[in-house]
């Protein structure tokens, strides 16, 4: 499909965050073109496939969502109201031990719905099977990289070695990155064994790292280093990667993420509903560490929203640092698309330019909440809302569009199914 | 005009907050019958204007925000990232002087929009020009309660009790409470002569209050009291009323509080975004203060969703209480609607019961934020989003419904209107 989005506001994201009157077009899964209308084109307007009036609409890329674990969605306020380790014990483990493979496939497809309608085009995507993550995600259009979550008791460092093999040459769609869980859930020989895999593919490495204050204080107890120090003392950051959460970070912390290239992926709403605590981005920001947006799994969070996400980046580090001017919302929204697509490693993914990926949204400020037009960038990350999303496009197709999805099959099968697993499951 | 909602699920917030299968009868702008299928009802389905097949959807009284300055849409996004103090006194009361009435007549038609798009059924306004303000909420078809903003600088008391007479036989739509804008701002002699007129009427009274640090230190540098203590020193709060923000409350605020029946109206977006602070909800709730939800303006929070401000009273909680299960989901809920009625002295909205308001409305359950559908109150506060807003009806008449406006006006009229107001203030 060709596709001319005309008569549009144009946030490229290409370099400066400057709204322009314009035009994008897409033809196959690429942008060809960006910039004002064009008068007498090189393609005639009858050789499109479509040609949108955005109205007066913003075009922008399509957010990136850094951390999730997507197939979490049958969890969504099935447990509640508990503290990080009492949750993952007593709750998520044992209803996670019930899941099949097909199980996994339904709710991977359920959270990718929701990606699309607030305007995410892309996830890194931390769950078991990954066969089973690509196959939703191929089959719905949608793009993800997935993460092994290697630890003491799922998956093997020679499975994560055949699956970075095998995902990151299956589909465009697919990437995988080497990961595993985290410090507390994995062995110092496991460890090793990731630091030499990633030494072996000159690989970025991706992990939580501390989430929590007592993980961070219990990772002292045994090793006498905070995680960060310690599994950089193993080696696992020559190639880079990054951290999922980052709450509890020390100034040396910081130094070691910023000299390593390392990205900080927070994970806000997760972090405020678990009361992990608030992540210190205006020092990481200072100090020059990169900065993704991750909404964390739906049964933690329990939306999976940048739009909430990116509010409470700038207003939970408002509030930590007392402070009303942290972390503009510019800052926030490279975060949330820049900065995503560079820790996925999505290097034609970020902005809207010829030759990127055809990852994009549009915007209706033809709403209450984006008027009057002030100042689209503030707009977006102030008071912007799910509501606002218009259009997602992923890899050069419409996948929703007012309200309507195109993702291969019925919303209401994928629902209907997500019901029955948890019903199945909560069975006697 | 008389409608008939059926086939839906029904959270009545009357008594307990079960949500059953069942039916709502609209009569007029009244509640006629909440319940299960009627079988055989005494008014024929052909006797109705209008049947609404709910296919499984919920519907529920709808949300009351408790504080806003509707009117100061037009600063959305023009001042942002400033402490509380430089924002009002170099941003805000300088483009504020340039108001004129027709302006604020239009800007408040504005945020009724919003105020639908999150099924917000009513709003406690504090702004000046109440003929402007009751003039958009009654063309819109809207609940406004409006409250004084009486200070050194504007209006007298002589002008508040005209309006206080005047707005209580208005319109059935419109309500009028004394207030004063804030501690602060006000003279002792001025907050000597509203006590005199809350005893003469009788009547409750509402002001800003202990929003920030600073105000609190001031007034106790003044009077060497908290602002409440303070205030109810003069005799303010003989007949109850309530504070908005109360953030930096004391054990003895709270008491003061309890003991005078006043509610705290919460702020948490607005409080956020200004690095005001975060409010004390455990311990109120625990004292049994009653709690209502407010927006806070448009110009400091930037949004008006009542969704956003449901996850943040609680997220915020938890974060600043170290406990995941600080302020759960059905305390917070009913904040927003019960709260919210009760302090607005709407007794006859905040729940769905025959008699009662029609003010209500419905929630799209068929989005993936809301599946699977485990707990239909945690997904409101938890993973809720004004994307689920399918219907907002205020005494008995639909003025949003999936996505169109019936207020009266198009909408694109409102916003170039709002447009136009910000231009010619920003020129030259």
């Amino acid at each position: 499909m060709d596709i001319r989005f005309y008569n549009g506001r144009v946030l490229s994201m290409n370099g400066d965050l400057e709204v322009r009157p314009g035009e994008v077009w897409v033809q196959g899964n690429r942008i060809a073109y960006v910039g004002p209308e064009a008068g007498e084109t090189e393609k005639k307007p009858s050789a499109w496939d479509r040609e949108i009036d955005l109205k007066g609409n913003l075009i922008m890329p399509g957010f990136a969502n850094a951390h999730t674990h997507s197939a979490m969605t049958f969890l969504r306020s099935f447990a509640d109201d508990l503290p990080l380790q009492e949750w993952l014990g007593q709750q998520v483990f044992p209803m996670e031990a019930k899941l099949t493979g097909e199980d996994i496939y339904e709710l991977s497809r359920l959270a990718v719905l929701e990606y699309l309608t607030s305007g995410i085009t892309s996830n890194f995507d931390m769950y078991f099977q990954p066969e089973m993550i690509a196959r939703a995600s191929v089959d719905c259009g949608f793009r993800t990289v997935m993460v092994s979550s290697l630890n003491n008791f799922t998956s093997s460092l020679e499975e994560m070695e055949q699956e970075y093999l095998k995902y990151n040459n299956y589909h465009e769609l697919i990437c995988y990155r080497l990961g595993f869980h985290a410090e507390y859930t994995t062995s110092e020989e496991l460890l090793k064994g990731v630091a030499a895999l990633a030494e072996k593919y000159q690989a970025p490495v991706f992990t939580h790292n501390s989430e929590t204050k007592r993980e961070v204080e219990e990772c002292i107890g045994r090793h006498g280093m905070t995680p960060t120090a310690y599994l950089d003392s193993l080696g696992m950051f020559q190639y880079g990667g990054g951290g999922y959460h980052c709450v509890h970070m020390t100034d040396e912390d910081i130094r070691i993420f910023r000299e390593r290239g390392l990205t900080a992926v927070t994970n806000p709403g997760s972090n405020t509903k678990l009361s992990s605590g608030i992540a210190r981005i205006s020092h990481m920001l200072e100090d020059g560490v990169e900065i993704a947006i991750g909404t964390d799994g739906p049964a933690s969070n329990n939306c999976l929203d940048m739009f909430r996400e990116m509010f409470l980046v700038t207003g939970l580090a408002k509030l930590r640092e007392e402070d009303a001017a942290a972390v503009p919302a510019q800052e926030v929204l490279k975060m949330a698309v820049r900065g995503g697509a560079h820790v996925m490693g999505l290097t034609d993914c970020g902005c809207l330019a010829p030759g990127k990926l055809a990852d994009l949204i549009v915007i209706d400020l033809n709403q209450p909440n984006m008027q009057p037009v002030n100042n689209v960038v503030k707009n977006l990350v102030y008071s912007g809302s799910k509501q606002n999303v218009k259009l997602t496009m992923v890899n050069g197709k419409i996948l929703y569009e007012d309200g309507k999805f195109f993702v291969g099959a019925e919303p209401e099968e994928i629902y209907e199914n997500a019901n029955r697993i948890i019903r199945r499951m909560t069975e006697k």
